[in-house]
């Protein structure tokens, strides 16, 4: 029983490392230039020890997706400050120079349910609602945000501003998705949402509390 | 000249019936079924006389999915009541078996500026601007939207909600995104946004006017 779950560990492990080695290679030089045996080099292993873990390309690809989420979407406990951040890490989303693409392209194939990309999108979405559902609640505790929103819809409605306004910078002229993306958090959730301490987002003083 | 103008209109008038005979076997059978002999023949035409026409097949759905919006975006002069049809339009949209996937696998194919898909996505992105921003106004001047908000502003949240919901849609569980959708129309252009006669819409007389 130890050896077994020594044996699975090890797995566990060796996957872990091809997720990263392709994400690092996306990264690098975008999702369409990257070969197997490149990854397999990288994580220090062979390309059938690649094949064993991911029988094909697309399935590396779709674990280097999940590496990037497990790296950029709060965890749990870790929910605070979600919203604020929305508009900040949208413009740099977009700017980033491959990860979208191969996100586009995944999710042109996930919306057939039976592509292994649909799963990564379904667990996705789950994971987003949930981190900022979460935080809405908390600022609806705190006062920020009127309690009597439904933090279910209104984080719905927040992802989906995003996705959508990715799209349209993704295949339009470029525009201020950080300033939209504020603006909209604002119309959803109220004009307070994005400052706990409206005094102090406003003023020179940011330890001054409220009057 | 005017035998030229003859050429160029039988032309145009084939490459029309071409696109026309694309979409309905698309939306028969979707896009991966249709081969272009179908196409051709449907059209009563030549595979060569397609290919003279559109030389790909990908460049043959891209002028299938220009169609389809010709049929389904307003034209200039018939805004009014876009903002209104929102919500049905988009519960309409998710339920259409062929469409969204071609849609959503060119959307990934036109994040690649190269690509032809983009093209189509940049003129789709600002007709359907143009389109909603036109209606805001209207709202506003008659006196449903406040006028403080900025239409292209909104126009930008209210389709990049659209897409955002209808990608939830496509890769995850089903929800209600009609009233999502009506939600947020509330909440960006205010509540009055959906009926320019608020009692007509709450009571039972939708002849009487304002109190």
């Amino acid at each position: 029983m130890a050896e077994k779950r020594g044996a699975y560990a090890k797995s566990s492990k060796r996957r872990q490392a091809l997720s990263e080695a392709t994400l690092r290679l996306v990264q690098e030089k975008g999702h369409r230039s990257v070969t197997v045996s490149e990854v397999a080099e990288l994580a220090g292993t062979s390309e059938p020890t690649v094949f064993y873990h991911f029988p094909t390309k697309e399935s590396l690809l779709i674990s280097a997706l999940k590496q990037f989420d497990d790296e950029n979407i709060r965890g749990e406990g870790a929910e605070a400050g979600a919203i604020a951040d929305m508009g900040h890490r949208a413009e740099v989303g977009v700017r980033r120079p491959h990860i979208p693409l191969l996100y586009a392209e995944m999710a042109g194939a996930g919306v057939d349910r039976e592509h292994p990309a649909n799963e990564y999108f379904q667990g996705r979405l789950a994971r987003s609602l949930k981190v900022i559902a979460t935080d809405i609640h908390r600022l609806q505790n705190e006062g920020a945000v009127p309690s009597g929103i439904d933090a279910e819809i209104a984080a719905r409605l927040l992802l989906a501003a995003w996705e959508g306004l990715q799209f349209q910078w993704q295949h339009g002229p470029e525009f201020d998705i950080r300033a939209h993306l504020e603006w909209h958090i604002r119309a959803v959730l109220g004009p307070k949402a994005l400052s706990t301490d409206p005094v102090a987002s406003e003023g020179p003083s940011p330890t001054k509390g409220n009057p």
